[in-house]
């Protein structure tokens, strides 16, 4: 075979194989070297194409296809800097277990640290942050060769699937000519055998399961925290348990669990307010807490179950160890889906511990945090608190890090439409926002709302060509407070000098301009009810800004008050509920 | 000594020491687990501190500041997706030896791989692309722990400036608190000792040296080759050396040979142009070529070198392997400024090698280039040509990747003026162009100049905020020919199929908008006399861009006729001076 029938056959094999195992979405960005592997896939039937410039804003958008659709999605790019700039997106994918097929052309082996242009060492470029690197051949179509990297193709998505989820890394080395004989490609189909690769589910062994039903029978008070997590028919298996167990569950924003239908009442949604309060952390003092994916959001949860001297368990079907706080006693490695299952079959009924008082200030603590609907001014807490009733029925949120991602688990809760709620919020970056939300726009095609502060939005500005190339229509609701936030809650706020110079940042930029460069429209929020009648016209739309100014000082002193009126009401509650 | 005795005095002494070490610049980005190095920098009276939220395009303008000042830049981020977003900038400065120094805190052992926020793997976060690597300790002010961190601020200096230089990396874990006793700062000055470390300079025996030269008095045709160099002293250095051996001097426009003082008219500066030709490259075959710095920009000298039977010598202070090829003899790792002065004084005058022929035909090129100036439509070509007139003496010219630097060499020639040219010429990417170029403005004061296509612009278009925020003037000169114009000349452009999709990438968007968010002035630039009053005008500026709209598809055709008209004329002078 010649060169271009090397080229042609190994990677129209390696395409064939990424299809026959389900991919379905690769986001490409510009350059030479990968033109081979671009080529091809653009010539797939079965293989959507998305390309995009700027290959750190196309990671995050693989990321959030990835993250909607629950499948990897590929990244295709040249050698050189390109590479480097999927690593923001790649680690985040790996600590929110994402998964992403990660494909880098390269010079081939003797173009290598010899000064060649565009070649920079890509051989484990990624280091710990994939979970599987292979430098692959050099193309080349010997049945054996096809074999290989048929199978090499099986291991990447199986790999990437594998719990924990995440990105691995194919580096593939490339010699000229780049072209594929892409006008004969039915040529290079090949029927061969190929490997099929199960990936297996962690369990653990009934007696352990058994025990712990037995010793949860003794115990009045327990409860349930639900972090980020993603596994199948994971909320009907979690609601069976803890109806079986009668205990509450400390639902994450992000645990997609404040938007699924709760007949009995077991989802608790305000604890990052009420359990700011000791008096009620000392009243809803736990025997045992059992715990489901990521860290929650909430510091007081995190702060509450650090200070506690309950039994805590951790159920992780990836086998991590999510437990910052170094107190968990038991850390099972068991799918969490299958672990509620059999649980729920062995529990007894705790008639005990019926979660009421929970319940209980839970109720109370929304009505409390209902004055936040009074707030007549544009302010943060208000637009968390009213986002549910902004948003449509079966639509997407995404949230920014930083403080949105705070207020949304402090001021949005559970309610009757299905909003899913995404974040990156495996290591809390404030970059790739845009792009990811977008990349969870494209796969659910559901309208798709981004809430997001100036500093984040900044950042992912680029981002937004995605929408304007490839149509996702997307509603941003930007909270400009003209620098960072989050830093006036922080001891640093204390010393005034060198602050705004080095946290509060301010840009001084209007973002209008970007929006109309991106052929968006973009409207200033005067009042609230200016901002309810933009989001209630339904128009067909592409890109809308919606700008919220607000001011950092006031911003923290507003939520303040709001803990401390809030707290208020919850202690009276207690002191009458005691008597 | 209490937690923040420990946290102030040991990164006092780390900060103080590189202070000690010449280092002046910081670029931080905004983060809570940077605070205590931040605000320590902030607050020392002799570090200038630049604030910049992307840290993407943060890094990139501290390697354009490093690029200018010849000295490394410090890096500050905090934990997180914040320090994959350097990965860019730090391949770039790998590759193209430039010092950074780069500091990213980190949660403190207990924190790691425990579901922390913010918290990711960052030990050999860069893996092969820094030189260097330390994890530090937690702060402690015990006197061996000052001497410690003293030292490897130190060490840090002088391991970015061994040659050849780069990044390194050093990631800082930090409990909190994280605010430091900044309020009485010189309470933590300390005396102690400390460590000079003095960088060595490679050098070869003279009996090398001396061979060499009585080796090239045989030979009658022999060429020196510079690419990117910085060395000090070097282009006197090999001025003189290639009047010794009577060597034409193929000069690389990073090179800076070609802006400097040539009373010899040693520099040959349109090989790229008349290299195309066999004819000439067949009269033009040397024996020896003696080669400096990075791999030029040129192809047809790359092709020129790799077609040639000649001794090829490379000499590299940075003792690194730039031959992709495989044909140099001779690697010599000598500093190149010592190399050429010991050359020079054992070399005896060769008279039968002139280089008159190499002479002649760069001034044929040249004349007949020169048709160029006629071209009435607004034209990627001409505009290279135009560059020297249209610039002022003492300004700083950054070109971008892809296609405006290949035109800078081919169009742009010696002139009188003095322009310092930059590019990022490591990996050759085309991220982070215009903050590396700010960078470099800041650094220089001087009239800065950033000449690129739109995919370049847009990938780096968050870099604009460094020039609104620390008022860096900025005048861009944008090709806008709506996507990736290089694509047109390589062979996929014979495929039209998925090609505009892949390849050409228009981002069909109107960049007017983004520079009225940064408080510019947008220009679209109508003919050469508008480009001209334009450039003229010396107004105080701050961000000023000059539109050029162009058509990738004529600018191929005008590239290939400009070739053809040219190798013509040249190939009449060869026939006629063969007469």
């Amino acid at each position: 075979m010649n060169h271009q029938e090397n080229l042609t056959a190994y990677l129209q094999s390696f395409v064939n194989e990424l299809v026959r195992n389900g991919i379905k979405n690769a986001v490409i960005s510009p350059g030479s070297r990968s033109t081979p592997i671009a080529l091809l896939m653009a010539e797939h039937s079965q293989m959507n194409v998305h390309v995009h410039v700027d290959e750190r804003s196309a990671a995050f958008f693989a990321l959030g296809m990835a993250k909607a659709l629950k499948e990897p999605t590929v990244l295709v790019c040249t050698s050189g800097t390109a590479a480097a700039n999927y690593f923001p997106a790649i680690v985040e994918a790996k600590i929110s277990r994402i998964p992403l097929i990660v494909l880098t052309a390269d010079r081939p082996h003797e173009l290598r640290d010899v000064g060649a242009p565009q070649a920079i060492d890509q051989v484990n470029l990624y280091g710990n942050q994939v979970k599987w690197f292979m430098e692959m051949s050099p193309p080349d179509a010997a049945p054996e060769m096809l074999r290989y990297v048929k199978t090499v193709s099986s291991r990447a998505v199986a790999s990437a699937m594998k719990e924990p989820k995440g990105p691995v890394h194919l580096n593939m080395p490339f010699r000229e000519p780049l072209i594929p004989d892409f006008d004969h490609i039915e040529k290079y189909e090949n029927e061969s055998r190929h490997v099929e690769i199960i990936n297996g589910t962690l369990t653990v062994a009934d007696e352990y399961i058994k025990g712990l039903a037995q010793r949860l029978e003794g115990m009045r008070k327990g409860i349930i925290v639900c972090g980020e997590i993603d596994n199948e028919n994971f909320s009907a298996a979690i609601l069976d348990l803890a109806k079986e167990l009668n205990f509450p569950i400390l639902a994450d924003p992000l645990s997609q669990l404040r938007s699924i239908d709760d007949p009995d009442n077991l989802i608790v949604d305000t604890y990052d307010v009420f359990l700011r309060n000791d008096a009620v952390k000392q009243a809803l003092a736990p025997e045992v807490i059992i715990r489901f994916g990521s860290m929650p959001v909430s510091k007081p949860l995190t702060l509450y179950m650090k200070q506690s001297e309950a039994l805590q368990i951790v159920v992780d079907g990836g086998a991590g160890f999510r437990d910052p706080n170094q107190l968990t006693a038991e850390m099972v490695y068991c799918d969490e889906t299958l672990f509620c299952r059999k649980l729920a079959e062995y529990a007894k009924k705790n008639k005990h511990n019926d979660g009421k008082l929970w319940k209980d200030i839970n109720e109370k603590t929304k009505q409390a945090l209902s004055q936040v609907a009074n707030i007549s001014e544009l302010s943060e807490a208000k637009l968390f608190h009213l986002l549910a009733e902004l948003l449509p029925d079966n639509s997407v949120l995404f949230v920014g890090n930083s403080m949105p991602i705070r207020d949304l688990d402090t001021f949005f809760h559970k309610q009757r439409k299905n909003i899913s709620i995404y974040a990156n919020r495996g290591a809390n970056g404030i970059d790739g926002t845009v792009s990811t939300a977008l990349g969870v726009g494209a796969a659910k095609q559901q309208p798709l709302y981004l809430v997001l502060g100036d500093l984040t939005f900044f950042h992912d500005m680029n981002g937004l060509i995605a929408a304007k190339q490839y149509n996702v229509p997307i509603t941003i609701i930007l909270i400009n407070n003209n620098g960072g936030g989050i830093f006036s809650f922080l001891p640093q706020a204390q010393h005034p000098k060198h602050f705004e110079l080095l946290f509060g940042t301010p840009l001084d930029i209007h973002f209008e301009h970007i929006i109309r460069m991106y052929g968006g429209k973009y409207h200033a929020v005067e009042d609230w009810d200016h901002l309810k009648s933009l989001c209630a016209s339904g128009e067909e739309f592409g890109i809308r800004l919606f700008e919220i100014k607000t001011n950092r000082d006031e911003n923290l002193k507003e939520h303040r008050q709001i803990m401390t009126n809030v707290s208020q009401e919850i202690q009276h509650f207690l002191r009458d509920d005691k008597k």
